[in-house]
């Protein structure tokens, strides 16, 4: 199996390719299998009462599947989402950091599938779920 | 039946429990069965190349949902999304509003359920498909 | 453009793949954007009560979608479904037999999307609503 | 906590309210978080090839789901299916049981959210994975 690339590598890689969202996003771990992402929750992820948006959590799901993906195929600027499915099942503790314990799923030749998990941390009970798709486009 | 909200209505209404994203959202119009938002794309939303972000897209979709919500059930802050599901068909073109396209299929007692279709304006095949569930909190 | 294949020739198509369920649907339509199917309801897609099963109403989200799709594509017997997002929204009429209408929302190269509403026949609001993507495999 | 029901006081009811898919499927192990289900593999699951038809493993999420949720509240017919969202991800095994792997993620007073996991019996990487939200009637 090739090697994965390093949470180092892939933050490089995001700040270069996402710099609209640099700071956000911490990777705790990459493993052959998954991925665990941190959401470093700020002002402009939350809604009033301190809770955050349903976009943030969005975005920490996407981010997540796109580094489990890219840990494994490497620089593919190109592979893009082609669907989400998320569940939204507990408020959010207010101004806390959200967990996303990401699974890879499937990595085929055209499509990858990733599921995760969203907690805030330090709490049992899962916040969120999601599933998505990855296209991967060919190699040249 | 019951009155709609008119689009101003709304928008007085969002803009006071959604601050932060007070300006990135124009209610088109309002029907009993449905609305069409605008996302008023802006740097924020997009990603190198200029193509609008997949969690701006999912804002979008959210919003929308949420909006053909409260048009018939009033100032119901804790109205939620409970479930989404999207799918992305096309690149957005670059630096181009968003339209979404929403229908209210189910208005329910505790469950509500919207599709929509989201283009970027002026193009004829939509880039983004979604579907949402909002869970209703019973009355007081 | 290509032509389309006609109901006939999709039927006779079916009936030699998934001869499990000759008999269970019918294609009312064919266009280039989309078809209707029936489901032709029997004892066998009831739940106690008359109304129908959950997983016949699947089973008429896919193969409508499917047909959608071969009809564009052609005998392509290895195109697949990669995911359904299906919303249950109302209890279907008892003993009535169910309408799809499907819409291709994208044919791609290598992924199509279709949603559709799902009805119970003479009954204006829909039971559900599904969304699906299925892969086509690379011409040979 | 409430006692669980036990597998024979599910499939006992299951046989009473679902008589058409009597002999199906086996309830394997029923915990707290979830359950483990057992598709009995017939002719009338299988597509040309001895692969399981998607229609038969949607079938197998949503009663692993049901079978989750009714194992804590007891007999309430009425609990619904209202979203399934199932991605399809690799072949079954040809004429072989599928496993599924339900996790109850949420169990709330009127919305409950199973995710789970579909084998072919005896090999590693999973053919499909589901979740479901199922509606819970208030009680009388």
């Amino acid at each position: 199996m090739a090697e994965l690339l390093t949470p180092d590598e892939i933050t490089a890689y995001l700040d270069e390719i996402f710099p609209q969202v640099k700071g956000d996003f911490r990777i705790e771990e990459v493993r052959p299998d998954g991925v665990r992402m941190r959401l470093m929750v700020d002002d402009r992820h939350l809604r009033p009462g301190g809770t955050v948006s349903g976009p943030a959590m969005f975005a920490l799901a996407d981010v997540s599947a796109y580094v489990a993906v890219i840990a494994h195929v490497g620089h593919v600027a190109l592979a893009v989402t082609t669907n989400c499915s998320i569940d939204f099942m507990r408020k959010p503790a207010a101004a806390t950091d959200l967990i996303a314990e990401c699974r890879l799923l499937k990595l085929g030749k055209a499509l990858a599938v990733c599921d995760l998990l969203i907690y805030s941390e330090g709490v049992e009970a899962p916040v969120a779920r999601a599933s998505l798709t990855y296209s991967i486009p060919p190699k040249r």
